[in-house]
């Protein structure tokens, strides 16, 4: 009979959504950290505080798909981590092909023409018959490349090893990053906080890009140098960027990021957690535990995804 | 042997692109209209004014969609009319879907956000699981009746009779207008410009919307009632709206559209003609008709499409 602790800015949202699935065997649901709590369900940095307080804890699902506050070595790792990876594909979707919408379809300077009562029938582009590259082709990366493929694009795909996803067209591995980064129209990064991906998104990634190219950054910011985005933007050798996440958020009032040259800037909201999609996943993988099957999205602590 | 005559303000890549095309039996391509001109191609007013000049036309092919200019009952109906239909279904979507996200996901509020220096994090809305409402579901409404429900969307069709499309979930027509508008949230025109069109949408179809709703006109302008949409706008009774298409084009300096509340207007650029995929379009076309088939896409001088 598990006792379920949820820890989230949206606890009460999440405590009448779960009361009104009727989980079985469901014993009491609390907002307070104790021993004889089984499974804890919430956003990760709050889950991460309570570790010590709950030395019965068998599962923990994360309300986000990133779950760095739990990957530090230094915290315990004997209970199941289970993620919220495979809801955020379509709203990914929606933010990258809307803001690749707002380039191609010049939709701003549309506005500067209407607010010049100007009509402006000048030719806007389009993407159909472009060429997508997509840094990490998990289950965000391949949702993009399934929509990029609806909107009429090629789709290469950069990956440590896999190529499972039916949509990408060519995949790139390790070595080959600047071959996958030449001729893209458009770069797109899925990619998590690991050692690995670290900046791998720098000087010479962005130049090896077009100078008519646009990078999107819906991953982590610390795939990227900031710095060597900022000077391509500004030299003209990238045509524009689109950063949702930063190496520091929220982006300090300070940074260059905010009047960059054709920069936008938007506050990590590609995504959205909608807490009636992540209710739902944990009340599915709840009935999955409460029969004593592992529940699924399970995080390796390892590979850290 | 046909001789070809191209009437375009793309003329000159009209028949660099035929020609490349190497069409059979094709006799002579021209710019000047002669008795001895079997095929025209190109847009419809061009050839509207040439009609007079060309008494051997067999066949014209129209480098538009609409072909309003040529179904003037007191025009010779003695010939064959191909319209683009077809081609401008993706580019639709794009705009469509483009202009829904940019108000979906608050863009140009993020954008307000990013000059202040203030990190918003608050929820947008997105796509997934809202419903559309498409008014006339030819080629151009079943493609994005199909974008519709990629994103996850509801979809409703108006037609006059027509229900061919499976990406529409339900169909109304005739007087059931009003029910088709109710609960929508984005409410769509494709609609042509005919006798039974003329300001279909006027101020009850748009009472009948709720509030929250956004009203996109990507047809012709003719089937709004302007003054009535401007009302509906300005006392809040719809959210927004974006206009591509116009009673008046271009839209006279003077028009109050230019700066009505939560509207945005564009310039007859939703779809534009590209001229790779019209002639495309018309060699495919020219190769049934040089072995006596009937080209494809006929328009009906009766229906007006």
């Amino acid at each position: 009979m598990p006792k379920l602790l949820i820890l989230s800015k949206h606890a009460e949202k999440y405590r009448q959504l779960v009361d009104s699935a009727r989980l079985p065997g469901l014993r009491e649901i609390t907002f307070d950290p104790a021993p004889d709590v089984d499974v804890v369900f919430g956003e990760p940095h709050l889950i991460r505080d309570a570790l010590p307080l709950l030395p019965g804890l068998k599962w923990a699902q994360s309300t986000w798909a990133g779950v760095e506050p739990l990957l530090d070595p230094a915290l315990r790792r004997d209970y199941i981590l289970t993620n919220a990876r495979g809801v955020f594909g379509g709203l990914m979707s929606e933010y990258v092909f809307g803001y690749l919408l707002l380039h191609e379809r010049k939709m701003l300077q549309r506005l500067e023409a209407q607010r010049d009562r100007r009509w402006d029938a000048t030719l806007t582009g389009r993407l159909n018959g472009k060429t997508i590259g997509l840094l990490g082709v998990g289950s965000i990366g391949a949702e993009l490349a399934r929509a990029a493929k609806f909107f009429g694009l090629t789709v290469r795909g950069f990956t440590r090893d896999s190529e499972g996803c039916e949509w990408v067209d060519r995949y790139f591995h390790g070595p080959e990053l600047l071959d996958f980064a030449r001729g893209l129209d458009y770069l797109v990064s899925v990619l998590p906080n690991t050692s690995e991906t670290r900046k791998i998104i720098g000087a010479e990634v962005l130049a090896a890009l077009p100078s008519s190219a646009i990078f999107i950054n819906v991953g982590r910011g610390s795939a990227l140098d900031e710095p060597a985005l900022i000077q391509a933007l500004d030299t003209g050798a990238l045509a524009g960027a689109v950063l949702d996440v930063f190496e520091q958020e929220p982006l300090p009032a300070s940074s260059p990021l905010w009047e960059a040259k054709n920069l936008i800037v938007t506050f990590h909201t590609s995504a959205p957690s909608f807490p009636e999609d992540i209710a739902r996943l944990f009340c599915e993988n709840y009935r999955r535990y409460a029969i004593g099957l592992l529940p699924n999205k399970i995080v390796s602590f390892i590979k850290g995804y």
